[in-house]
């Protein structure tokens, strides 16, 4: 059986034939025209699907279903979008049905960083678990839960926030308006910001020198990268970085008990050096130590996550 | 069609006869005689489950399921007790094998805490809805997490253990080594802690002068009682403990989306005074502020919470 992915998202619009096992056979992409308004995207999704399906030697006819990615909440009760400001649709936007006539065919929907968590259980790094959860640390920190073989995203359709969760209460503040979440500590920002400080506090700093005394130069890959290399400041900048990562992932273990948590996002390609110290403190913070509990792994299917798990979103685990 | 619910603690056993809408027609206890060994215990355990049948008048063919909630760790992948330091069993112990052959009857056995999440969701605050996670501030924090109607309790059996969710980074020490568990903000014991500080601090201040000095005679009703009587220093300890609680509701509404939070435990006696602020407090701090999210509401099945738990162990909501 075969599957059409779309990840829809807010500067490209990607489509992909997807099998059972969650392999991409042929996928395509659009750039996402948001200022042509809502109707004008959907028939550019439509048209792209339409066209991977010809230029992929598919027929619609051969798709058990088609899935939608986006960064937004579905509202699984009332199967709308509530509201989605990122995409500028209307509120309480009927994604499925919409697309579904456009298409001929029955469209599931989802929140893309819940299907990139379903696509890495579908084909990547957490394939064969039915409890998993995928924590993206990039500009901000997302992830989506899957729970017994699928796609959790609660009563209200949405989606784990598992990005604000309050792991330092009183801590830095929050985009949402809160103190402390483990966003503010665990994602790439959280290390710009704390590279920045040091430069302020230490002027003469390597981090400082490798921007050209330039802090909007600083990315989180300079300080990793710094760190890999042996600089004391960076090290201790990553030691602490890692350190309260892995008290948000223990907080995550304590509350989900999953099998493997997968860690993505633009900071995960700091491999094994991110790796290895999070398994080593998330290890040493568990709370029954003689059980088994989660793995922690990194995630595998990187960009094509977005349509292998909106394929994903029509078949269960 | 009836259960037979088990509340096997360390004290005390109870059991008792409920129906299919979760109310005890019949119930009866026993004192825990742990030093007389396991296999006297499992005997007591099984004369009080025939002796509450005779006396509530119900056969064991009447009885659809026998369900057993203890304080431990309930493996369900390998239908075993792995360790219950607590009750003195041998290491993987068949709990429901071992009494189901004494009663000839089939056994469901589940983690106390989470029993009591289930009671709250048959017949209880959680009445009617499909999640729903129940928080108990006692001497610790514990509580347990219904999901799709059912109980959940994680791929390794390791019940969800919300206390110890980290909110306070590098905060106070935790019995279970780590710094800044929820449990150490949230349970009784930390209000006490917070109480006996304040003593300290200030020798003269209403709650030492309510104990005649002696910090040991401090408990949680004491600083709340005080609090309610608007006594400034109290209501100040109060206020920070319901805005710590807050914090870690919101990051169980984060996570969980629940429909309902059941708020149980000892501390939950305060009630209006302390459902009230976390409510207002949670509500302040919710992700998706135009959104529905979890209502808060106090426990209602207090100590029958266990035995209906136990019952309903055997039956899908």
């Amino acid at each position: 059986m075969l599957y059409l992915g779309i990840d829809l998202g807010g500067t490209t619009i990607k489509a992909g034939i997807v099998d059972e096992e969650g392999k991409i056979l042929h996928k395509a992409s659009c750039v996402t025209e948001l200022d042509r308004g809502c109707e004008a995207v959907f028939g550019d999704v439509a048209a792209l699907a339409f066209r991977t399906l010809r230029d992929g030697a598919c027929t619609m006819e051969e798709i058990a279903s088609v899935g939608v990615g986006f960064p937004g909440i579905w509202d699984t009760e009332h199967n709308c979008v509530p509201y989605c400001s990122n995409l500028k649709w209307p509120d309480r936007f009927p994604l499925t049905e919409y697309l579904g006539n456009l298409l001929g065919k029955t469209v599931y929907a989802g929140n893309d960083a819940s299907a990139a968590a379903l696509a890495e259980a579908a084909a990547g790094a957490s394939l064969g678990t039915r409890n998993s959860v995928l924590v993206t640390l990039g500009t901000g920190v997302g992830g989506g839960v899957i729970l017994n073989g699928k796609l959790f995203s609660g009563s209200h359709g949405v989606t784990t926030e598992i990005g604000h969760m309050i792991t330092v209460s009183g801590g830095e503040l929050c985009t949402c308006g809160n103190r402390g979440c483990f966003e503010c500590y665990a994602s790439a920002t959280a290390l710009i910001r704390e590279g920045c400080r040091l430069c302020e506090d230490k002027p003469d700093c390597a981090l400082m020198q490798s921007v050209d005394g330039d802090l909007k130069q600083i990315e989180a890959r300079t300080v990793i990268d710094l760190a890999k290399v042996g600089d004391p400041d960076c090290l201790e900048l990553f030691e602490q970085y890692t350190e309260r990562i892995s008290e948000g992932l223990v907080s995550l273990i304590n509350v989900y008990d999953p099998e493997v948590i997968v860690i993505g996002g633009g900071v995960s390609h700091a491999g094994a050096f991110l790796l290895e110290p999070l398994r080593q403190k998330t290890a040493d913070k568990v709370y029954v130590k003689n059980m088994p509990f989660a793995r922690i792994e990194l995630a595998m299917l990187g960009n094509d996550a977005g349509i292998i798990g909106a394929a994903m979103l029509g078949r269960a685990l």
